[in-house]
């Protein structure tokens, strides 16, 4: 099976990459640069997808997202990333409006020219309630819509959906992930901040799946 | 009601803005820049907005679909825009993978950003069984993903789903749409080649409308 998968630099699709190999699946990573203040996550991702030589390319989505994304803390530098747990209200500054649908059509339009029969992404259990886009009615939206956008079939694959992020740090340790290859944080500085959302839900991770965390936080 | 309107530069989409201001949208459309080799349609586009006061931006896509629709004839000067009647073999020449839902993705998350309500474009009866992405159930599950990608619902229009190009092309001259401004040739030659499939369908909408038809053919 040949499959698409998108990478962002992250924990989750990068334990992803490792467990479609597993499984048998020739695997093509597309990244995105989408004017994200933590762009350096791509950096990452191509160290890392060089490393199991998996042909990576990166989509870049800065002009199209330059004109829908003015507002966003992830894409603005003149707005603040919010600390601590995600909650609703937070996490909405944190929202590239339709980023998930933009990504994953142009994905599936890869994996229809290059005759892939999937794209896999790395959603989870953790985001689920919060952004929207992460929620089943949607993701089976475009499952949908993928099965049904060309002659050629294309499956959506989200393994990883019923997991915690735990969980899949407990499948990348078993899987030899190396986990310092990866980034998270959202402010994109030297070290991970260890204060913004998604860095509190890696800290987290590590320990509720009792390994070590590799990670240099600043605090 | 404040609607995103895909904008193509040919009839189609001339005659829906023509239609949604009518039935009371503020309008703002877009159109995109895929590499396409008839670019000159958006200069046509460009034109007719400005001339109804419609704010036009364009999509600069060339570098997405740049990786994607490598060998597509809308994009690839090397292929030959097959002529005559749409059937399917030659109409496989002229798909760019999920052109479609990539645009009405990024055409949401405007819709998100601007705080819209809804997103139209000219889907009408005569493209159904040619194109898997101009079907009825590729469209139910993009309006699926629309009203779930955001916490702000987006809602999918297409009011001439139904109608055939000849009964839009009619409606058109009903709201005196200047059909001189519009261009739909896949050549994008210095006139209408008047052979290629969306020229021989532009040719007969206007004569089964019984309407002079404006345009200057090459043939």
């Amino acid at each position: 099976m040949k499959t698409i998968v998108l990478v962002s630099g992250g924990m989750d699709s990068a334990v992803l990459v490792h467990y479609l190999r597993k499984e048998g699946h020739i695997v093509k990573a597309l990244g995105f640069d989408y004017g994200q203040r933590h762009a350096k996550e791509l950096k990452f991702a191509a160290r890392l997808m060089k490393s199991l030589l998996v042909p990576f390319e990166i989509v870049n989505l800065r002009e199209v997202f330059g004109a829908i994304a003015g507002k966003n803390a992830l894409t603005n530098l003149a707005v603040k990333v919010p600390d601590g747990h995600y909650a609703e209200e937070s996490m909405k500054a944190t929202v590239v409006p339709n980023r998930n649908m933009i990504m994953l059509s142009i994905a599936i339009g890869h994996a229809v020219a290059l005759e892939f029969d999937a794209v896999a992404y790395g959603a989870h259990a953790g985001d689920h309630d919060i952004y929207p886009d992460c929620r089943e009615p949607f993701a089976a939206a475009i499952s949908d819509a993928a099965r049904l956008c060309d002659w050629r079939v294309i499956e959506m694959m989200r393994p990883f959906v019923k997991m915690t992020k735990a969980e899949i740090a407990k499948l990348g340790a078993e899987l030899h992930v190396p986990f310092e290859m990866t980034w998270s944080c959202y402010k994109g500085g030297s070290k991970h901040c260890g204060m913004c959302g998604i860095c509190t839900e890696r800290i987290e991770a590590f320990e509720l799946a009792g390994l070590e965390d590799p990670t240099e936080y600043e605090t």
